[in-house]
């Protein structure tokens, strides 16, 4: 059996989980505490815990751009996520499919991602 | 100009890095202070800093899995790095290309993934 608590969470309890599209796009990354992690694996909805609010975070709550989970896997030394999702529209809140549309290039950092239409 | 100091670091000064090969595959995540994301941007050789050795870790110094830079991504928050490398050999320090090698399937945990022949 899967057990949340055999994950290595960092001081505040939290762990890094980094979401991907089935595609292979990375779309974010976000934190989860144990909690966060059972109701990610019973509910199908994947659910953060949000360090600004101090709250659980089921994405797409208030935006409607939720992540179905598709597969939550566990990396070597069991302290990082990633969860593979069905994103709905835009993953960022800029309205862009991934929060890393920015690239450094050539020295300087330029938008590689433009907002989605009709986001 | 593309400045290290302008993301935003944890309270250790670190920020989490997602490696990624160009055909999409998730294969760590580790950790960068400033110092080592300009080594990485000046040299191409994608640094960490290791949290366990408190130094600086050019990934394959020793175990000539070199990871080379092929492009930088910063997320909207400027929190988290997406590195795009040129992975020579696994990833991971268990011989696996990626060190998300196991998936949480039906309740239990499965490895779905199997170390490199001959790494």
């Amino acid at each position: 059996m899967f057990d949340a608590e055999s994950l290595t969470y960092d001081a505040n309890g939290l762990i890094p989980a980094i979401a991907q599209s089935p595609e292979g796009e990375v779309l974010m990354l976000a934190w989860m505490n144990a909690e966060a992690v059972r109701r990610t694996l019973a509910t199908g909805k994947v659910t953060y815990w949000s360090r600004s609010r101090q709250d659980y975070w089921v994405k797409g709550e208030t935006s409607g751009h939720h992540q179905r989970l598709i597969e939550m896997r566990v990396d070597c030394d069991r302290d990082t996520l990633l969860v593979i999702v069905d994103q709905a529209g835009p993953a960022c809140h800029t309205n862009r499919r991934s929060c890393f549309y920015r690239a450094v290039r050539d020295g300087g950092e330029v938008e590689i991602m433009s907002p989605m239409a009709g986001a």
